[in-house]
């Protein structure tokens, strides 16, 4: 069994991190941290656990921590793990982190756009950026993965391969994402407030939001240059999912007959399956039929489509996955499952649940 | 492995027989019956089984599925299992019913709130009526079982340690229940529309709803005669879950010193102690917590407690369970597994999800 | 011009009465107070203000107010207004308190419902009851008006008709009422996140709530006796909206013939008709049409109905109001109407807006 | 009093018709025509009229309806009234059309789009587009006023004065709009059900919504030039509101220095203030304050902001109107009054509800 500790246990992300580490037939949590809840019983914070969890909250003492389990996951605010991780610590445990604080690689890119400074850079570069679908192999051997962010999971899943394979100019790419309310936290502020939120659409962070670098860093590798794209993310009133809708002109490229030309509904869809035909938590769906992020809640899939505009010469690319898993817990245990050489789908085999 | 066939697989409770079963470990789903979308592939229907079910709906021939199955689901209309069910495919197959055509034991009461003329009145007294938690022993053995309405087994029992342990006078019992909108099935009706439900509350089916001769059956049973009670639902804008409110006078009962007085706080606590300390499904919650529907949404679980008022000498009893799962296709499940042997839980460690 | 001032300008009620008020012809709002948000632009705080009120939140200086204003709505929290009233305030200055402090008439019934001393009893005995539709004449002559809460106006004008006429045995009277999540205001607090509340039901405050006195005070002088009931609010995934399910067992009453029987549907809907036929803001709908908060969205209008059930001899009575109007805001512009002989409907005529 | 008559008075914008006809001082409303419920009382039909509204449902003749009303509003399914729309019939009575069969000024463009077959060109030349702000002038002359779309009124006013002004390229524009589910109208159809649409959020007519040739248009006659955009509208889980967030390309213009440079912050600012200063129902927001549809919801108010982003030199648009009221049925009286000389914002000077 693999003995696992949470700090921030007691957040939204940390909830879901425990009702799918339940069902993982190799794992045992060991450590419900919670600084907000210490000595509390778990199932008081988080009612649906009664009779499931019978732990009570601990505190967030990570070097204590780091010799009772072999997995750490930190569902914490950014900042906090930067601070206080250590060599000592990472020589005894592996530590899946779902913040912020290593996934990008360049420091002052981080302490611009979080506002923070970064108090140990130095794990920075041996910090594996978790996207399995495109990191798998490099996860495998870590001791250190930086989980992604949920629009950031959401927004490269969807346009990965066509920027991976040259179809489309990745400095046109504008990314319009829409996201449940459960991405805000459980934090007790006026506009997350039910009134607030309910019957009401609004875009937030315009230009600013922080998840754009980190979109721009990724990518770029798959471009194989910098680039820079338009990130607006928005909230909707429902409690989870994120709908990525992107925009990007096609590249001409080169056609059977050697000409040059704008790239068909084929070969695009050669190139989603080229990347995606044999991984199972991403579903290229059949063409013309659009992502929901209903047909995904509960699940770790992200489901990816496309369609193409012949007027304008732009492709449309739609994906659609499930904030609190694909987007945080369950990629958090798709790469803990990687790092400890289990079924990489083990405990995640959740059917999405309708209506 | 158990041949399963489900008769009415494309409404809601169907799917979410599917989305159990497809986690039940001892089940397989051979016949996706669906009069409506014959022909057309599951997933294209409930596009969150997407690479998940790659069948295709078939007719609802019972006849043929009871010759190629071991275990049939009716999710149909009311009066359409009646109208078709022979002896012939009783002998070969097991029924789990989730219509209401033989929960109720007087045919005169099911054809005067059902309006509809019982067309096998022959199979009613052998079907046993399929909660579990009362009438276990009882399923194991049966052929047919009438799987409980959901707001029924919320408000059966809800109550029944407090009728059975005359603790509370049933002829005085009100149930005022709340219902999210996948209750009202996947039929295109305007009332059912978003906007005529979102952000809309109403009590509907005032007096006549059909579920109110089933919990008076089955909770005069428990208190040994004939009773009626006031049923009233009311549409919530949510999609699952049932809250179910309910109201009684307390009857004195012999106290430790002999004399007659309201039972406390602990008595009652003993009572439903008494019938649920050993049930899974039924959670008695702690003292002044009182059940919400998103605490047990997508799990089989009932979570259910009570509060006494010392003013007016009732008790307050409040149960939720999520409307898919123990109020249908869960509880069908749970009787097939009495049905086959199979451990009762067994694909149905659903932990809830919150949020 | 009634000049007006709000004390509480940016709760929930506040922003209604703010709304209402822009739409009366005869009164101007002089003074937006607000502890919380002092010297801020209104229009920063209710964005939907914006280019309609220019002014900035003040202070809540009711000695400095009582200057300048001829009314004073205070929607303040419970125990703020009697801890500061004065009669040198009074003579100045007519006040609709929106607060529960002068709403109860026994001092002890409010400090231990409400778990607060009272700074002034000695207005208690004044102030006058705002319920329009009951005690209009007094409300013409006060200084003082208690402007009832949400769910008592809906609790109490559902039932007022056959209390009154001795219908029903107020004894038995059991309210299950409904509300949507402004009703709990504009605090952040966990449990009225966006997440925490949607897709959720529950009873809260069973057998505690501190509308039940108050409910009981006012029905109580209606029966002639003091009477207890049931009251059980519960929390519903909506912005505005209640609604009151009761119960009560009918008393036989004298028949045509001479006989006691029962009352019949038009008994009863004579008795509605008595008190509600000339009332413009109480509907009494067509009969089987149940009233839905819906349809009352946004206006002052109370819709009842109710439905006899012939098995148990109770009748179920159904009542609908928007909270935040007919609930509070709305009530108080039409008892400010009352108090300086404006006509009633002044300003309300606000047709429920659907969807 | 002008007379007016509704075609399709029982659809969700036909209702909103005459909510927002009920407040004009000048208006009486002379027929309710509705083929669906011919007969049947108007208030049954909408239960927040009753008492309000005591007409019955009519057909929809509008031969003899031109010879009773003054203005007649239709609120009815694309190329019903281009079917039979005549001179003698323009010659009795003006026409606000809120369907899409004189928008398009191109048959070809309006048959292609819409896939049906327009039974009367003759009448697209003289019919004015009724984008009050944009055709003033125009439409008070009309006889037959073509009201605009609710996407394409948003977004249109969204974009207006930059593309007016040169300040963008309008072949960069990309408009990502999500919309309220009352736009979907009121019949009975699966997507449209509640559960199906809560919780979600989808794309749909991706390239090939009606509304894209609309917006072309007339942002093509503020460009000078023929344009193509992207257009792709979202479905939310709301009863009102679409939010449009519109992507492009800034220009560089001439700086007060002589050189060119892209805008600033003021000179976009100076442009939105330029048309929209002095229109009561567009408000340029302050400066970092994005458009949210709760804001507006229940009003005749377009909420409009923007952000520049400095690092890929677009320019991010943003635009909040409510889908019944500017978007379809108050921009339809905005237009009425126009027609008749009443004052533009006679029965619209509607407060936004909050919350």
């Amino acid at each position: 069994m693999i003995k696992a500790g949470i700090i921030g246990a007691t957040g939204y992300a940390g909830g879901e991190l425990v009702r799918i580490l339940l069902g993982h037939k190799n794992v045992e949590i060991k450590w419900f941290g919670s600084r907000s809840y210490i000595d509390k019983k778990y199932a008081e914070v988080y009612q649906n656990m009664f009779e499931i969890v019978e732990d009570t909250c601990l505190d967030d003492n990570l070097n204590e921590l780091a010799k009772q389990v072999d997995v750490i996951f930190t569902a914490t605010p950014q900042g906090y793990l930067s601070s206080i991780l250590t060599e000592d610590i990472l020589k005894q445990v592996k530590i899946v982190d779902l913040s912020a604080d290593y996934r990008i690689k360049d420091v002052a890119t981080y302490e611009k756009w979080y506002k923070i400074e970064h108090k140990s850079p130095q794990f920075i570069e041996e910090a594996v950026y978790g996207l399995c679908e495109v990191n798998r192999e490099k996860v495998k051997g870590a001791r250190l993965v930086a989980n992604p962010g949920c629009y950031t999971t959401c927004s490269i899943l969807t346009a990965y391969p066509l920027v991976k394979e040259g179809l489309i100019d990745p400095d046109t790419l504008i990314i319009d994402a829409k996201s449940g309310t459960s991405g805000a936290g459980r934090g007790a502020k006026v506009p997350n407030l039910y009134c607030e939120v309910n019957e009401n659409i609004k875009a937030y962070g315009v230009t600013t939001h922080r998840h754009t670098p980190e979109i721009e860093e990724q990518l770029g590798y798959a471009a194989g240059k910098e680039i820079v794209v338009n990130f607006t993310p928005h909230l909707v009133p429902m409690n989870r999912g994120i709908l990525a809708t992107e925009y990007a002109s096609l590249n001409k490229v080169k056609q059977s007959d050697g000409s040059m030309d704008y790239p068909t509904y084929e070969q695009i869809k050669a190139a989603y399956d080229k990347y995606y035909a044999d991984e199972k938590f991403v579903r290229v769906l059949p063409k013309d039929v659009c992502p929901e992020t209903k047909w995904v809640e509960g699940s770790n899939y992200v489901d990816v489509n496309f369609k193409i505009d012949e007027r304008t010469h732009r492709v449309i690319m739609m994906g659609a996955l499930d904030n609190l898993v694909k987007g945080a817990a369950g990629q958090a245990v798709q790469n803990m499952n990687l790092l400890f050489g289990e079924k990489e789908s083990e405990g995640l085999e959740l059917v999405p649940m309708f209506p």
